[in-house]
């Protein structure tokens, strides 16, 4: 059985008015192509898919409701690990939006593992979930496709890799974000920044090193090699980065860590050779992390809206269970510059 | 419809041998009796619970099944907010023992409103979970009437408040947390400790301030009243604690804050006066969150093994849901001393 006559036989069971085969005929066009309409995926043409929408509506196609009769909404929210510091502020978001929507949200985590990954699909499918927001990219291609056969609209939140194109996804403006932290530093007086950046693997990594370049280039600097390290987003990765920058003949005055845990590991190596924050080196951060309002001192950062993202992520897959279209396939919400006490002009 | 009939009826319907009636006649109790005993609650007799038991399993009852044929199983993980840092930790470990059990998480967050509560209630009956765990006091009453009506199986993670007496608890050991911290802060030599205290109306507060009372009278030494000042739990309590310990004439040596976020908060007032931590002054948390190993300095404090509970809380509810008895109804985890950096014998 192919993803496609899985997807039709969902469709004529549900409805029990015109098969999927008549639609397509009607419409000129592959039974798949009439599926991919049915289950909200993007990669069909505006016309075909008007066409074939038409007829859907004129056959009195509905989409399967939000809320089947036969048990409340549910949603899944997936994670690759729940042990990340934002995972919860993106639950919460999550949660508040899907509970004003009478939606259950279903938490799970795969850990990358192919096992959990198919256990957890295999429980979707009984539990008929209405929904999924993905907050990895660690989910493989087969169960992409499996989602898509079974009819339940996917989004994708902060997507780490490159997306699918025909999965909706929803980000943060890191580009933005990068430009904005190093922007501040130089408005300070910074000329030597330091950057640790995140996994190059990553998109947002490469967007936030792309917008600190940016930065640079506006005033007229350019990017020192030895003044940048990698960083895997952990505390540790930025207490060794910072280290390195420590150890070079001239260190940065300032340090831009790609993400708030590198920026408490920064912090922690400067605490450690006796150098205060910011007097002796100014450490902007990006996430603002709820605890960072309190690490010592509080940490300037680039505020992602986490908790933002999953509300617009549930609306999303809300719209796609209802049938409709997203406004936009993909959509960066703005991040936001937060100053505290962890920068100051470099000492003189 | 009372409470016990509902219970009643579900019985007869899964079972469909004999009847609840049957049963009550046969163990010489009444129908609520043989219900209670069905919905797993603890507060019948052990002779009568094990008559009712025997009867019910001559008779070929089983509870209902934890996986439905109809859907995947479910749990419902209750929060009142999502906003604590130690929630992502219980999630995680619930999620894990759930998934390993191949039962879904649906994680909700009921902000101590009653519009919140009754919605979840819908949705939960729904969706026909089977267990819920709550990790809040705030649930009303008629709720859990509701709830043991329902059949569902109830555990609570650390109470904050007097827990009803027929609901399973799990919690943190807090009394030999709280004074395994002034114990440490102790055999460094601190003679004059301050204790930021939890909420009083919250058990594990009260515990907390006990253990430390506890370790100080077991030194020969007594409560200092000036010596102790309240908190609710968040950072800028701690903050305002510890000024107001830095305002005394003479201020303590060491902090013992009953949170970490309090005691990331002290440490944040301490910086603020130029003071070093722990040069100046010691200070020890309680919860070991994952963000404290990369405070500045990476804070000495007591673990609670938050995931642990949530695992233990799963195992709980679904052997109640399969119809056995907890081991205890209230179960405490064991809290453990982490020795960081933040600690150290008080300056001479």
């Amino acid at each position: 059985m192919t993803t496609d006559e899985v997807g039709a036989e969902g469709l004529s069971e549900v409805r029990g008015k015109v098969t999927i085969t008549e639609i397509a005929r009607q419409a000129g066009v592959s039974v798949p192509t009439v599926s991919r309409v049915v289950n909200g995926r993007l990669d069909v043409s505006p016309q075909t898919r008007a066409r074939i929408e038409d007829l859907l509506l004129r056959h009195g196609h509905r989409r399967r409701a939000a809320a089947p009769a036969s048990g409340a909404a549910l949603l899944d929210l997936v994670f690759n690990d729940l042990d990340s510091p934002w995972a919860v502020e993106i639950i919460r978001g999550v949660e508040e939006a899907a509970h004003a929507a009478g939606v259950g949200t279903v938490v799970s985590a795969i850990h990358g593992r192919s096992g959990d990954a198919r256990e957890w699909m295999r429980n979707l499918r009984a539990r008929a979930s209405d929904g999924v927001v993905l907050v990895t990219s660690a989910l493989e291609p087969v169960l992409h496709e499996e989602l898509r056969a079974l009819g339940v609209p996917l989004v994708v939140v902060d997507p780490a890799g490159s997306p699918a194109l025909d999965v909706p996804t929803i980000g943060a403006a890191n580009w933005s974000g990068g430009m904005a932290a190093t922007r501040h530093l130089l408005s300070l007086g910074h000329r030597r920044i330091g950057l640790i950046a995140g996994p190059p693997r990553l998109l947002c990594s490469r967007a936030r090193f792309d917008g600190h370049r940016a930065a640079l280039e506006g005033a007229g600097l350019s990017v020192d090699e030895t003044l940048v390290v990698p960083g895997d987003f952990h505390p540790e990765s930025g207490f060794t980065g910072c280290n390195t920058f420590l150890d070079l003949p001239e260190p940065p005055t300032a340090v831009f860590a790609a993400s708030d845990q590198m920026a408490l590991g920064a912090i922690e190596a400067l605490r450690r050779r006796g150098l205060r924050v910011p007097q002796d080196m100014s450490v902007v951060g990006f996430d603002d992390l709820p605890e960072v309002r309190w690490s010592a001192p509080p940490l300037t950062t680039v505020r992602q809206p986490l908790a933002g993202m999953g509300k617009l992520a549930v609306g999303t897959v809300l719209r796609l269970a209802r049938g409709e279209q997203p406004d936009s396939p993909r959509v960066e919400l703005g991040t936001e510059l937060v100053v505290r006490s962890s920068t100051a002009p470099p000492a003189p």
